[in-house]
């Protein structure tokens, strides 16, 4: 699994500090998560293949998280793109892109398919064989979602030393081992699986936190995941202004990660007054103790 | 008057290559020309003052030309901008704009005006004591417009040496001498202003035309401009291009030039089929010699 940051300022695009976007890469799936102004600028400059790309998920509909959403699927009608794309994100942008292209009279190829979410409840957005998809209700100025990504457990590893003490199993019997069959020789003996194969790694799990307020019942949602980012908008210094712009500090992030007990937090979403990011770091890190500043261009590897 | 280059690639967004935009300061009104996506950070790394500009120019909802107007509407609210903000171009694009707003629940202090166009005739849009802007009708995929800007005469300028002769001229006289009457002496006998003041400098114009088909119907419109852009989207190589998509070559971009007898001619909105843009630049001089090529962050001075 593997996290790369696009973009993780709050507010507006400038120079050297772009709004939020991710691209995820689990399990053999490619999400990108978010999509402010410069996005699609932003996935150039650090190599990600546009083609890879076949779900999208905005949290909110702030113009930091999706003002370079349009862009975007624009620039994928003059790629010629033919696959299928798909949008998860709140009620209302369905109305609001598809009038922008009319507007601008963009036509393309491929389908564009919209999934509005409205739920306030956590549900199940997405699954395929190897990942689903489940919202993690944030509590924002404007309806929000953030998006926890698992991957599907994975088939059971071969034990070969093991295997070859069998001469009888072969190669297509592979199949049942890996999803935990036993097999029973032509003599009626039964070899147990659990002889014959390891136990796969452990399912990797990403949970994708912005915009919101210190928000205590995610945790139940988000629990033991190895990557957690969790915005973190103001220090301390600024705690009032998190009830009314409904933010985090960074403080705040690191209780979340602490009592959902993961692995590594990730924090960002930095308000533009602070100019020395190590601060949020030392923050964070006096409640948990993995903590990693997101900065656009640095892949995590989870 | 300066132009300064934002961005002048056709199509999508790139890590080095930036779709239209331009800022023109012209007697001291400061002008935003079209906005792709990641104007507002081409306006910040070219050290284009945010609050100085009160109107913006859109030729056409292509969004390699507007895309990037939502997001810099929203950053002015974030500055608490309070003057007014005065948005030009196609019809649509108020309707979009608010939608846009709406569901992003952007609010902000200051009012947003829409001049929204749809005559095919040239038309005077702007018009104060400095600068007049008319429209320029362009022939594209879509309803487009370019747009002239040319400043008002100035005052005729002051002859100092001779006024000096006539100590009876008092420096509250001046605003009538600029303004070219002459002056009667108390004897009765008249000074004629031709002898009191020097020529100003000529009114400087600047015309945009982005993106058209070759359309020599606006040479009457544009003649004797100081700079001209015209948009050079192919070389003559794709001209065939140039009536299924209705862009210009360099070559047609020079024609223009020079049966309009302009000073300068600008060339940009380079398809990024090209990787060298000198040769637009001699294909162009090729009918006009007075050739510069679009660059960001270069600033023309006419």
């Amino acid at each position: 699994m593997k996290l790369t940051i696009l973009g993780c300022h709050s507010a507006t695009p400038r120079v050297n500090s772009h709004p939020t976007s991710q691209y995820l890469e689990i399990n053999n799936r490619h999400f990108l998560i978010d999509c402010g102004e410069g996005t699609q600028r932003q996935m150039r400059k650090y190599k990600v293949g546009f083609s890879k790309i076949n779900h999208i998920f905005i949290s909110h509909l702030h113009g930091d998280h999706f003002f370079g959403l349009i862009g975007l699927i624009a620039t994928y009608g003059i790629l010629n793109r033919e696959r299928d794309l798909h949008i998860f994100g709140p009620k209302g942008i369905k109305k609001v892109t598809l009038l922008q292209l009319k507007i601008s009279e963009t036509y393309f190829k491929y389908n564009l398919i919209f999934h509005e979410l409205s739920s306030k409840e956590s549900e199940l957005i997405f699954e395929d064989d190897k990942v689903s998809v489940k919202t993690i209700p944030l509590n924002h100025r404007v309806y929000t979602n953030g998006y926890l990504f698992t991957e599907k457990p994975k088939p059971r590893k071969l034990h070969i030393d093991n295997i070859k003490q069998y001469p009888e199993i072969e190669t297509c019997d592979y199949h049942n081992i890996k999803a935990g069959k036993d097999f029973i020789l032509s003599t009626g003996e039964i070899i147990e699986n659990s002889e014959l194969t390891i136990n796969p790694e452990p399912p990797k799990s990403y949970a994708f936190c912005s915009d919101t307020i210190f928000k205590p019942d995610i945790i139940d949602i988000i629990k033991n995941v190895d990557l957690l980012y969790h915005e973190a908008t103001f220090l301390k210094d600024n705690e009032h202004l998190c009830k009314k712009t409904k933010h985090s500090t960074a403080e705040q992030a690191g209780i979340i990660a602490n009592k959902a007990d993961v692995k590594t937090l990730i924090i960002g979403h930095y308000s533009s007054r602070y100019s020395n990011l190590e601060d949020f770091k030392k923050e964070a890190e006096t409640v948990f103790k993995n903590v990693q500043l997101a900065e656009a261009g640095i892949t995590f590897e989870g």
